[in-house]
């Protein structure tokens, strides 16, 4: 089949809309219409060239919802008409990291996801017979994709696409690195490095597990009014104190009981970390620093007894973790609504890459 | 009264054995007749002078076992001939870090203890009326001393002093690290570097929760023998592999799920991090680093489900864990006796120093 999609050509070009041949869904796979799809920093990130990961030409987006329009042979979860939130971290429930029950980290799909192909190491989209790589597994840059059966995520048919798609990607990964890899209790003190889509997100999660003080940290006092509503109680301007890490252990009277690196800066990262309370600090990386950074810290940050950790994709496993998550926004406990600045055509994607550059959108959304 | 005592005047220079005033217990405090004492790494560390916040003159010694000979007023918890461990780490009960079932690391007599003094800030210690201080809250190089009662562990009175007071430090160091900090479940690949007593502690620990593959790291091929009988089951001598970290990761199919730096070294710190594995893997730090250096790493290590952990006296609450420990000891779930290589009467405690610095003991007690 055809089908309408964005592809990068080459690390630092702009995307250009294209029409590609799309092979029909194999063993184990289902093709899916996106219906919607955000735009994220790491689509960007792999776009300017910086990702040492990044290959070329393909078909970026990882942050999207659609339907289910067929499925190869062997597809026994999901049939034509569901609802879906591709997976770029898969959920096989069969390998050892699924059978861990310690981590998200499904390597089902891994090695070939990782070099843009699906599980058989061929890729599904062609431009004139040449292929064009899948990304993350997902491409929702195209209007339709396939995706393995074990990296979609069936959701409830009533959640609107153009809103939950975000839960494909930032959502979870804010709301998730504080339920699901911190497990913040009740009456705890947070502080959040980065009060952009991940951090706002991190405090809406603080906020809904019934946190003490939550601490935003951001150069842009801008900020401060999106993160009070969606549940900062204190906000703190780095360019404003002589240290973040003492202003926050004044605030909490010891230092954080967790902190959140949503920036993916390694001097904020140990900020981060020692600013968190002696004997049960514990510091969540979630930012991605750039390719070779160090984190550094002296060892006695540790031995009395804080802990460095790191979340990917919220610790959320995505076929079990991510259709809650629907649920919650659906049941009004979760706020995506207002992180959707901005609705954008496939034809204008350009100009949603401009907006997150900018800092002008949280999100923007493009709409099949 | 008067007592026999082992006096550190300044760093780098030999102790010498005096006889000492020392003032009975105030409020709160227990007089406690040591009985024997082990001679510890750290004891070395501050004597020699590489500890910046080592203070003299003063009574070192942080590893004893002895028998309480009064009780100050207030003192509701102990009673003359009660068997005692004291405890570097107090436990009061009641401080915000011990009310948070957190950690345990108690922080009441924190500040005054960090300065050589008892709660009230005097020392107990003086010859021809000059004060000497305490140490580390224990100063069991004295064979008579003052301790606050919370830090002190009550102990059965069948427990030989001479075993048991390995129990005040190193013994409970290792092995706490692993049930208490690390919490390794049965079945679990654990990677240990480092086979000095700490090391050994780790190993019996994690023997004796039913770990599957333990190995053990050490530049010292001799020391292989010995781990083996406490239950090492793969040993690497960092010499003789290109890369410890790939020689761990081949031996476990992925990584330890926990790791163990029992050094001190902040490049071994780096990898017993790497070691373990993508998803779950916990390293430990128990090695006191010299002043000033630092762990690195990338934060992907951390994203990718590393957690980096410290512990300090094992994460053991003293009064409530260490009379456990010694019950451990008496129905030979874990080994001391072998640990133990040598005995010496106070006067020769220089000589215990000397030992250790050579690497010929693993432990080196005093028994009064």
């Amino acid at each position: 089949m055809k089908t309408k999609a964005a592809v990068a050509w080459k690390a630092g070009q702009p995307l250009t809309i294209e029409t590609v041949d799309l092979e029909g869904p194999k063993f184990g796979e289902v093709l899916v219409e996106i219906k919607a799809t955000g735009i994220c920093h790491t689509d960007y990130y792999t776009l300017s060239g910086a990702d040492p990961e990044g290959l070329f030409p393909a078909i970026l987006g990882h942050e999207g919802a659609g339907v289910v329009v067929d499925v190869g042979p062997g597809v026994t979860g999901l049939k034509k008409g569901d609802h879906v939130i591709p997976l770029y971290t898969a959920e096989c429930r069969q390998c050892k990291f699924c059978l861990s029950r310690k981590t998200n980290l499904c390597q089902a799909v891994r090695a070939t996801q990782g070099k843009g192909l699906m599980p058989d190491s061929s890729s599904r989209f062609s431009i004139d017979g040449q292929p064009i790589l899948h990304y993350m597994g997902t491409s929702t840059f195209s209007n339709y994709t396939v995706v393995p059966e074990i990296a979609l995520a069936k959701i409830r048919s009533d959640a609107p696409f153009d809103k939950v798609c975000y839960i494909g990607c930032g959502v979870t990964t804010g709301l998730g690195a504080v339920l699901f890899t911190a497990k913040v209790e009740a009456g705890a003190n947070v502080a959040v490095f980065g009060l952009g889509g991940i951090g706002l997100n991190v405090i809406q999660g603080a906020k809904m597990v019934g946190a003490d003080k939550i601490i935003g940290v951001d150069i842009n006092p801008e900020r401060q009014e999106m993160a009070r509503k969606f549940g900062m109680t204190h906000f703190i301007n780095p360019k404003e104190v002589d240290n973040v890490v003492d202003a926050i252990v004044q605030i909490t009277d010891g230092g954080a009981d967790y902190s959140f690196e949503c920036i993916g800066n390694t001097q904020v990262m140990r900020q981060a970390l020692e600013c968190t309370h002696k004997g049960w600090g514990q510091s969540i990386i979630i930012g991605v620093a750039e390719a070779g950074a160090e984190i550094s810290t002296r060892p006695f940050q540790l031995v009395t007894g804080r802990e460095w950790k790191g979340s990917a994709f919220g610790g959320a496993r995505g076929r079990t973790d991510v259709p809650k998550i629907v649920d919650w926004y659906m049941e009004g406990k979760i706020n995506i609504d207002d992180l959707i600045t901005h609705h954008l055509k496939l034809e204008d994607i350009n100009k949603g890459f401009d907006l997150m550059k900018s800092g002008e959108s949280i999100r923007s959304v493009v709409v099949y």
